[in-house]
Order: structure tokens, then sequence, then C-alpha cells
């Protein structure tokens, strides 16, 4: 028997690597000549890096750049072993893990070192990169990122800006003539699911500045502000930033990539597993596990789980998903293609307990899920049920 | 496919019957062409009696008896298909649920009621009786219902005793030369699993006080007054009743039943599987489902899941468990010969979530254990695996 464990990570509680570990012990306990593969994998977000340099026999790369609130932070990029694909997520130089929940503030938070990195793989001679945008702080739309580059925005004094969302209604032109013309010979993916637009009810300071530490005040000043920024951009650009389909996602990060660079919007998930050959791993799988931490109608489009349903289904493998929270019903089993989801909690707990415990947890339901197809593989050998009868040991 | 569905109450929250038919809906979404049987268990406690009248289809008597705070209460007795054989609930007529939780009081509690309605089925001519001791609020070592029979308890001064545990330390001696002669006649056996003794730190006061309201104080008082009650019962009687293993059921209940009536202490689990004819349910079955509200170390001994996996493995019959909490690890399934147990609960939720939303729950991880075992079935079957090469739908 073989199985697949491609899991995406359970954020804030555990991640896709150490899922796997844990999923393995499960299925060796019942199955210990099985054959299992562990596929970490992310849909551009956290994780994203580690599971590609993971998959692929990568190298990383270490720099200091300006961290979200101004402080210097030791942020990674990856490059594939391809060695000649750089990987960056966001979250390492610009995320919303390294900002302390007390100094939340997506007026000030800027993508200055999500620049940085690329600047530095700029002069280490890359010119291939998939950028992940998941998990960031920021709501400047990318205009930190671009400074780094060479953009820089002006109030109608003339002055530069401070960096930050909060200051971007007070734009009155930008110059980008300096841009990092390297950036011209490089192609450049973006690895995200998000499609939300740069502005209004569904735009990136609605729906992603609350859990940045917008109060709904700072979200309509943000959202103002990033239409702003918008007018500014047709004006000299002639492009209108606010039509873009994922240009809201990392607090506008998409829009500023796409329209000031070039890059292309691809599905997280499907970058992911193109990366690390997903495919040439499950063709002759018998059983692939996935999981994610919240499983519910947003996996239904385009998350991790959704791309390794979508894989498996070509290649008739089926998909049993572990999660934390279980919020779908068998009809949407049928539509997403899995057998079943399960969730990992062995009964009523509270949330930070079924963080807490998910290593635990996940093993043990790994465990009774293997239980009962080994019970199922016994029913279906003949020999083994005229011997045994089939009851379990 | 044949499956049994064979699952204890999840106490506080759904009856057996009712969880049956929950897991029918989610096995038939599947299955639906599945030979399902619905066999709802008790272990002596709550459903006792509701689940043997239905399998039997018995008949059910309501009397109006003195209940636990001496309100009177309707409370149901029933006779087997049989119809010799008397099935009474003690929480029926002395149960822990005809109590507010603000009037809880041990001290006051009394089985008259219970007593109540053994005379009634004896004045209605039955000489056969299987009495089922959970969920009683009574401490009162079953002298309640020893009173409804015709025994009567004197304080120092030859008063009467007031009903209760808390009098039972004044009792000076006991008139039982009045005793219903008609328990002479009758066979009375006890379905409990309780091997509690009556006094002691292991006894029926510190174990079940506290969850019928004793304070420590009071569970202290009552363990006296129990062990002042078998003093005064060994002077008269010539038996130590401490010493008795079941004793310590129903607040002393047991003890009053065996000593005073001649009553067998049987597990709970086996009578009712034994009445219900479930050995002859089981036997070509190719699934047992049970299940049980909390699943941990107690359901190792001779509760529904023991039993009923007991008698499975006789069978060679694969068990899967559904709970709403599970604290058994895999060493536990083995020694209890089960092939899984899951929780029904999808994510971390209160104890009162889960609760409230059980029959949804049930339904919704039956079916997804189910598609578990279609796919297996699939893989299983070679003609379809070639068709279809495995996947859902």
């Amino acid at each position: 028997m073989k199985v697949i464990i491609a899991p995406d990570s359970f954020k804030g509680s555990i991640s896709a690597k150490d899922i796997c570990a844990e999923v393995k012990a499960g299925i060796y306990s019942v199955f210990p000549e099985a054959e299992v593969h562990a596929v970490p994998l992310a849909d551009g977000g956290e994780g994203t890096l580690e599971n590609m340099i993971y998959a692929t026999n990568g190298t990383i790369t270490s720099v200091l750049v300006k961290g979200p609130m101004g402080r210097e932070v030791l942020a990674d990029y990856g490059v594939l072993g391809d060695a000649e694909t750089v990987v960056i997520e966001m979250a390492q130089a610009s995320g919303l893990p390294l900002v302390k929940p007390e100094e939340r503030n997506p007026y000030a938070a800027t993508s200055f070192g999500t620049g940085q990195l690329i600047k530095h793989a700029l002069d280490a001679g890359y010119r291939k990169f998939l950028i992940g945008l998941g998990g960031s702080a920021t709501n400047d739309a990318g205009t930190g990122m671009l400074s780094a580059l060479g953009v820089t925005f002006f109030n109608e004094k003339g002055e530069p800006l401070p960096e930050g969302g909060g200051s971007l209604g007070e734009l009155s032109y930008f110059d980008d003539s300096h841009l990092d013309p390297r950036l011209q010979e490089s192609t450049i993916k973006i690895a995200s699911d998000v499609v939300n637009k740069l502005c209004g009810r569904e735009g990136a300071s609605a729906i992603f500045g609350p859990q940045k530490g917008a109060t709904p005040e700072m979200v309509e000043h943000l959202d103002q502000s990033l239409s702003h920024f918008a007018d500014i951009v047709c004006k000299q650009k002639g492009l209108d930033i606010r039509e873009l389909e994922g240009g809201g996602a990392a607090g506008g990060m998409g829009a500023a990539l796409m329209t000031f660079i070039g890059a292309e919007v691809h599905s997280g998930i499907e970058v992911v597993m193109k990366v690390i050959g997903f495919e040439k791993h499950i063709q002759d799988a018998d059983l692939i596990l996935t999981g994610e931490g919240r499983m519910d109608s947003q996996t239904l489009s385009g998350k991790v789980i959704a791309g390794v349903a979508k894989m498996a289904k070509k290649h008739h493998v089926p998909v049993v998903v572990l999660c934390g929270g279980l919020d779908l019903d068998a009809t949407e089993f049928d539509q997403l293609g899995i057998v079943a989801a399960f969730s990992i909690v062995p009964g009523p707990c509270s949330l930070e307990e079924s963080m807490e415990n998910s290593p635990k947890w996940i093993t043990e339901r790994t465990h009774s899920i293997m239980r009962v197809i080994r019970q199922c593989k016994k029913i279906a050998n003949p020999v083994e049920r005229m011997v045994k009868g089939g009851t379990t040991q």
C-alpha cells in the first residue's frame, strides 16, 4: 500500500511537515509495511517556502531586512533545487507573526522588507521569482516593497511619503523611473488564491484589515487611501488597478506586483504542486491523506485540499482529510471529490486545547482511520477472512 | 451488507433509540441497500426500561409514586414481551433527573417510590423482576424502598426515622417482620455494573454522593450513616453488608436489595443483551456500530461497549464506536476488541454544543465512516476498480 501524506499546515498550530510526521506514525502503527511519502503542502501562504525547499532539496538564504514595524528582522528566501527559481514568502519579511498583537497597526506596517528580499535575490543574479503573499501585516498597496526597489512616493509638497498604508491618502504622485531595471528581465509569479480586489466592501482593507489590527474606522480610512492610490496610478500609468482580481491580496501588494513589476497571479496550491512534482508522487498511490486547520466553504475554492483533490481525481486516488474543525457536509465532500473528512479532536474541547494537542491527536485519528481500512482489507481478503473471521487483531 | 446499530444513550444528550435513527440515516445515505437493524442498548441505567420494552414488544405501566424529594411523580415500569418479567428502572421513581439541581439533597432523597413500583407489580401478580439501578438521586441504603415494602426503621426512642440517608445515623433498630411476603416467591435480578461497596473511600457516598448534591462534609456524614446502618443490619441479621460487591450501587440500594430481598446482581449490559436476544441479531452481521457519551477507562469494564465488543468478538463481527468524547488509545481499542472509535464532534466545541448537535453530528460522522468503508469496498472489487479507478462518486 502506497500512501501520500499531503497536508497544508494547521495555521497557528502545527506545520505541514510536522503533520506529515504525525500522520506517518499513525499509518505505520497499523500498516508497518506501507510505502509512505510525506509531501507537505502550502497554498502560497505560511509554509510555502519551507515546503518547496524541502521537496526540491533547495537552499535557504537569510537576509536582515526592515520588518513590518520598522525593526530589523532576519528573513529567509529560498532557491529551489533547480538553482534558478527564487521563492519568497512575504510573511518572512512583512508578516503578521513578526508583529506583537498589541503593536499591530496597518497604518504604519510596511512591505519594504519584501522588496529588500527581492533586491537581494536580484543582486545574487536570480531572475525567476515565485512570491507567496499570505500572512502579511501590511495594508500599504505594496508601496513599501516598491520603495525598496527604487520607486518614490511624494505628497503635494513634493516630500517623500512616510511608509505604511495610513499615509497613502496624501499621495500626490510617484516616480518609478528608478525602479530596478533587472526586474524587466525577470519573470515573477505570484502564488495566491486571493481573488479580492484592491478596494470596496470585499477589498483588501475591509476583508483582511481587521486581522491586521484595523478598527472599523481604520478600515474605512485605509480603503479610501487605497482608492486614492488607485486614482494616482490610473492617472500616471493609465491602468485601473481597482479592477485587478487578486489586487487586494496582501494589503494591495498583489496590485503593486502586477502593475509595476509585471507579475502574474497563479493559484497558490497549483504552483506549489507543480514545483514539487506532486502529480508524479501520487500517480500510483492507493490513498492520499491531506488536511488543513479549518475545513469550510473556503476549502471548496482553490485551497490546498481542493487542489489535492482535483489532482487525485485525475489519477483515481481516494482522498481522506484530517482537519482541526470541519464545517462541510456530504454534498460538499462530493463537490470536492474526497472520500471523507474527520476532525482530529477526540471530543468537546477549546480551540487552544486542540492547537496544543494537534500532534498527538493527528496520530490518533490517523490510526483509527487506518484501522477501519485494515478491517475492510481483511474482509476483502477471503483467505484471511476464512482463517480469522475478520475481527481486529 | 448487514449492519447492527447497538449504542448506549449519550447520557443527558440523546437516547439510544434516537441515536439508532441518526446512525441509520448515515448508513442509508451511503449504502441505500444495506440491511440495518437498530438495537438500542443500556447497561441497567437510563434507557434500560425503554430499550427492553422496545426490543421485546412489551408493555408499560405508569404509576403515581413518591418521588425522591417527596413530591408525587408519574413513574413507569415495564413488562417484557414474555408477559411475566417486570423491568423497573430505579431512576423512573427515584432518579436524579426528577430533582431540580438547586434542590438536590442526598440527606433527604428517598427511594420510597421504587419500593412502590415493586409493590404495584406484585399486586398485579408479577414475581419476576429486573431492576436497573442507574441514575438514582438517593443515598438512603434503599431504606425508602424497604419502607414501601413493609420494613420500619426506628430511632433510640422507638420513633420511626424520617426518610433519607441523612437520618440513618440515628437508626437504632428495624422491624422487617412485615416485609411483603410475596417477595419470597419472587426472583429479583439487579442489572448493574457498579462494583463499589457500601462504605469507605470507594463507597456509595464518596463516589456517587457528589453528583447527587453532597458537599464533602455531607459525603463524610453520609458515609458514617451508611456505616452505622451496616452495623445495625449486621447486629440484627448477622450479615456484613459492607463487604457486598455492588452494595454501594444507587446509594446503597444494592445492599438493601441483596440483603433484605434476596436479589442477585448481574452485569447490566449482559442482562439487557440476553433479554433482547442480542446474540441472535449479530450472528451474521458485517458490522456493528455502537456508541456511548464518553468513552474512557470505565468503558473497558462492563459497560455497553465492552459487552457488545465481547459478544461481537465471539461472532467475528467488527465493531466501530461513535462517542461524544474519546479518551482511550489504540492499546485500549485492542483490549476492548474494537476496530476504531470516533468522536461525533466536528472540531473544537463546548460540551453544551456537542449535546445540542448530537443528532446531526451522529449522522454526519456515520456518513463519513461509511464513505471510507464504501471506498475500501470499491478497491476490493476489481471489476469496479477497473471501470472507475476507485474514486468516490
